[in-house]
């Protein structure tokens, strides 16, 4: 599919994209930029023919497909990069978890660039290359940011088509839109939680961890993601973040206050109608219908 | 261990202490009160040799051990009939999530009556005698409200040991508030993001639970949970759960002004913090380090 693929930031996301291209033999030789001599180390053991960049110079002008995976934070300074010594038909994508701050860097840019936006959504709560796999990806969706049905475009499709994901095309307003509720509330949520667990058992000075089996535990979880991304993320999808919030925070005072005056049917309404939202994620093949009895000795 | 034990209500939780005196060989006789005809004829095919009665009368007098299952809020009607009938040597222990709710039904009986409460920390979000499963409380802990060390609290200990529980002792008081914080906020704060998500799909008319892979799948699973037993939950433990969801909107508010005022520090700190906890989940062997990839096809 191509000659030479360029990955710049080799960590989980990056390193199961590795493992992928090496899997489905997409290109004839792989380049990697990764800053971390730790992370290299273990890049090495994946496959001993990958050639690593020290930097971006007049060397990555005719590779045609770069793949961006570092934090989102760094984004702009490799682009502004890439922009100096790419040739006008190599191709760029990225995955990062927003879309709009993307589309301003793009923007920006002096000279155009040939950089079509992706967001895999698969991830998990650990981060580095020795967690990557090459699977990562199969039958997950892949949301492709779309201004108009260009090649480049579709050879991006292609690519993720390749590697297992299902396409979807959005524009970058709705991606961020939808993923403020479905990804980065959830991940935020997660993390205050834990938060107010760590303050309680300050003040109480109480051993609380001890029964986390009853709920807390399955936020742990998610609240061990990597705090870079996540910081990225956040600051990026600042204005639908603040707007979930506060929808949040208000369906929470309305939940405290059918509790306070014991408004049995309210709530009762309430918790009976999220059920439904877990059947349409099962019918939806999002996740498995097997019940959780607590992941131990069942 | 006992000639005659009773199962008032048999569903998820009754079902699996049943399965788990069938395995142990508990008593000759397990006596079984069950309002649901549907799941009568379900536990029907756990054993042919369970008894079932159709309410509390002077046959019971002679059980030496009664568990309650029910949901909490039927509670007080059946141990007011119990304590109408039982000889002053029976022993009785319930499974309710909440205790000084109970405490209280104890104080007010004009009776004394052998009632040791206890709290296996095991569920899931599946309800119905179908699910049960004979090693629910294995190595789980179950909580025994003790205010002293009486022959019968020995008893109820020794029941739960023999069906794999490790045994805690705590009051009331300390018992509410710990399970406030590490499993009914943790409920209500995932029916609450359900709900919130929800309102959005509604209000944007986007189909969003398409893309809830990326973490809104993974509350929708704890947001299954019966509402009964939430209800009861809830209200039961009012006075504590106000107090933590007060706490928890704090952290909220403090979470939405450093995304606002984009304060990297004091941002980053608190996601990083939130690792420790995960890590003393797994030290404790509440949960296991193997990661999440999305759980499908990895």
């Amino acid at each position: 599919m191509f000659n030479k693929i360029l990955i710049v930031g080799c960590g989980l996301i990056g390193s199961s994209i590795l493992r992928a291209i090496i899997q489905k033999k997409i290109s004839k030789k792989i380049y990697i930029l990764e800053k971390s001599k730790k992370n290299i180390s273990k890049i090495k053991k994946i496959n001993s023919n990958l050639i690593f960049l020290s930097k971006i110079d007049k060397n990555i002008s005719d590779i045609k497909f770069i793949i961006l995976c570092t934090p989102m934070s760094e984004y702009k300074k490799i682009i502004i990069e890439l922009n100096k010594f790419l040739s006008p038909n190599s191709l760029i994508t990225d995955v990062g978890s927003t879309k709009n701050n993307l589309l301003k860097i793009k923007k920006k840019l002096n000279k155009k660039l040939n950089w079509i936006m992706s967001h895999p959504i698969s991830g998990s709560e650990v981060s580095g290359p020795e967690y990557g796999n090459k699977n990562l990806f199969k039958k997950k969706w892949c949301i492709i940011i779309n201004d108009k049905n260009t090649k480049e475009i579709k050879k991006v499709s292609k690519f993720w088509k390749k590697i297992g994901s299902k396409i979807v095309f959005m524009d970058a307003d709705e991606h961020d839109k939808i993923f403020s509720i479905t990804s980065h509330l959830p991940h935020l949520i997660a993390y205050n939680l834990i938060k107010t667990a760590q303050d309680f058992q300050k003040k109480n000075k109480k051993n609380i961890i001890k029964f986390s089996a009853g709920g807390l535990r399955d936020f742990s979880r998610t609240a061990a993601s990597n705090e870079i991304m996540w910081r990225d993320i956040f600051f990026s999808n600042k204005k639908n973040m603040i707007s979930v919030i506060e929808m949040f925070i208000k369906n929470l005072n309305g939940l405290k206050n059918n509790i306070r005056f014991l408004e049995d049917r309210k709530l009762r309404k309430i918790l009976k109608n999220s059920k439904k939202v877990r059947k349409q994620i099962i019918d939806l093949k999002q996740d498995i219908s097997k019940p959780d009895f607590g992941r131990i000795d069942i």
